[in-house]
């Protein structure tokens, strides 16, 4: 499947304990109902809560007979979830795969935007899908700054992992940072990602921005693999899992 | 003042009785508290529950003495308004003007945007910004229909309202149709609108792009004045009032 939603109200993809506002949890439940099975599915990876998406992708397992759904369900799977669902998820495609497919283990590349509202004053109608960030920011050092983390290098610096046994080594290939009207956004795409990963680059880019950073520091940060040297976390509100590659 | 605001969560910006959850009302009140008067605002026209606003324009009265707002409130009168505004209704500027200016009385033109979203699977991120329609729908013949309404014309039958003594002669002087990526943007711009009369000429252009109505059928509508021939007053959720000219 894939699955687009605003993660506003939601408390993230996925939560551990009792927590069953998740987007996870939605979409288990009209599945379930749907193919008269107990579903279980599997994300890409979870997005914290308030954090959106544009194309997540999750799979799962079910003998329902998706060739004959519109005999079984009087419309496609497609049109039955979004029938169910809240209108701030909404699946975009429903399509059978190999069984060797899975959604997180599979993944090839990822990419995720992140919205700056650069405006003098918030715009309204993104107050849940940006970040407003007033000061003025310089895209140039930005994306100087940015350069240095292209490739593959040890990200602990620019994560909220403590120490670990796993490792912390990703590969980033691209970032474009483009400022369109008032808005900033930062797409970055890489192999995997890092505990509040993104969002630290973006609290770093943006003290790069600034200038209460040299561009250069990034580097740094990434060869001292040190949290405290980095910017801060920015709200979960700008953030958008933009697709996934497998 | 220049006023921005997310309309989804008021009745409007003003509305007669009792009705207290008004943009107009929540102005009103932080101005109040500002300038320690009782302040009433006016408006380039209402907007209906649920309708938005890019560019409001509304003036009012008062003795506050705005050379000196940094000295009275310790910041500016518009910092002071967005500090105690909710989220969704921000103010973009506040300047004085001459006391023969009028918000309403003097509008020279005013302009309206209509957003459909026309994508298979409504976007959930323009769920409240945007009326999902998902048929196809031919631009060309939407600019043809439009074509006809471009000018002075007697637009009763685009109105909901009944019989009335006042004039209900309008000037359109520009519509546009724009598809951008899957929403359709319709923008139009007149000197001065009958209730209804944005929401029933998207209706009626739907159905011409849907080849429902041919589009000379929009010129009939006009001559005949008749408003149970055009279409259907299509939701405030994709209406936003984008500027007044004076």
């Amino acid at each position: 499947m894939i699955i687009r939603y605003d993660g506003s109200r939601y408390n993230g993809w996925q939560k551990q304990g009792n927590t069953t506002n998740t987007i996870q949890k939605k979409i288990e439940e009209v599945l379930s109902k749907a193919t008269n099975e107990e579903i279980e599915i599997y994300g890409s990876g979870r997005t914290d809560a308030g954090v959106h998406a544009i194309g997540q992708v999750a799979n799962f397992h079910s003998n329902f007979e998706i060739d004959k759904e519109k005999e079984i369900l009087g419309c496609t799977l497609k049109e039955y979830l979004n029938e169910y669902l809240p209108l701030d998820i909404r699946i975009l495609a429903v399509c059978r795969v190999s069984g060797r497919f899975h959604s997180r283990l599979t993944v090839k590349s990822k990419k995720y935007v992140y919205i700056i509202d650069n405006g003098e004053v918030a715009d309204p109608f993104t107050r849940k899908y940006a970040y407003h960030y007033k000061k003025d920011l310089n895209i140039n050092l930005m994306e100087q700054g940015a350069s240095h983390l292209i490739g593959e290098h040890d990200f602990l610096g620019f994560s909220s992992i403590k120490k670990t046994k796993k490792s912390t080594v990703r590969k980033i290939s691209d970032i474009t940072i483009e400022k369109k009207e008032e808005k900033i956004h930062i797409a970055i795409q890489g192999n995997g990602f890092l505990y509040n990963m993104v969002r630290i680059i973006v609290g770093t880019l943006i003290e790069v921005g600034e200038k209460k950073l040299p561009p250069e520091d990034v580097k740094r940060i990434l060869v001292e693999k040190d949290r405290s040297l980095a910017g801060p976390t920015v709200p979960p509100t700008g953030l958008f899992l933009y697709g996934v590659d497998y």
